[in-house]
């Protein structure tokens, strides 16, 4: 998996059974939000849109209310906008990600001095 | 991916390039550490044996000092042990996560709270 540079940490919660929540549910709600439309967030995910659709329908049965709302016989494949409780998800995960990723930082500070000069020097490119 | 219930935060780190430190390479580490062989340590994951190398080399190779050594001449595939480094990387990935998984509890209590009666009652059997 490529790693995303603006974003050195990948945080993951499994909710319950196999239902979890990460950065790929998270980066397709703000998607939704972003353009109204499930397939255009999808894309700009490069995830296909049967992908999208399958994370939509996987919130929407996992939480107590829809996380996205579609508008059927709409435009070209109807829109789709976060309901309330998907803007809640939202931000409650990016809410976590940011404390987590406080909390975590000197302990990432630790293990990149700990990394050898050559694979730093690699990576800043040349 | 399926979920570990008993450790409900899935964290990786993005530390330079493509590598990045997670629950994989950590539990390996830990797996060595007990085990005294990266064989056995990969079987205890279920990781091909080639696969449990090659995240070896690859955490070798990233940091200053190798994490593991191997004693060639041993007995059958040598043995395998953490060098200091490898169990500083181990003590720092694990108690990144126990800082992490504190700071994040609150916002995981939320969503969970927000989860349908039925994904609960589902998951927890029958």
């Amino acid at each position: 998996m490529t790693n995303n540079p603006a974003r050195p940490l990948h945080l993951r919660i499994a909710l319950v059974g196999d239902f979890a929540i990460g950065p790929g549910k998270a980066d397709l709600l703000e998607g939704i939000r972003d353009t109204g439309s499930i397939a255009a967030a999808g894309r700009r995910m490069k995830m296909s849109y049967k992908r999208a659709w399958s994370l939509v329908e996987a919130m929407n049965s996992a939480f107590r209310e829809p996380v996205v709302e579609t508008e059927r016989g709409g435009s070209a494949r109807g829109g789709a906008r976060l309901t309330s409780t998907g803007e809640e998800v939202l931000a409650t995960y990016r809410r976590m990600m940011d404390k987590a990723g406080k909390a975590a930082a000197p302990e990432i500070d630790i293990l990149k001095s700990m990394l050898s000069p050559d694979a730093t020097s690699n990576a800043n490119g040349d």
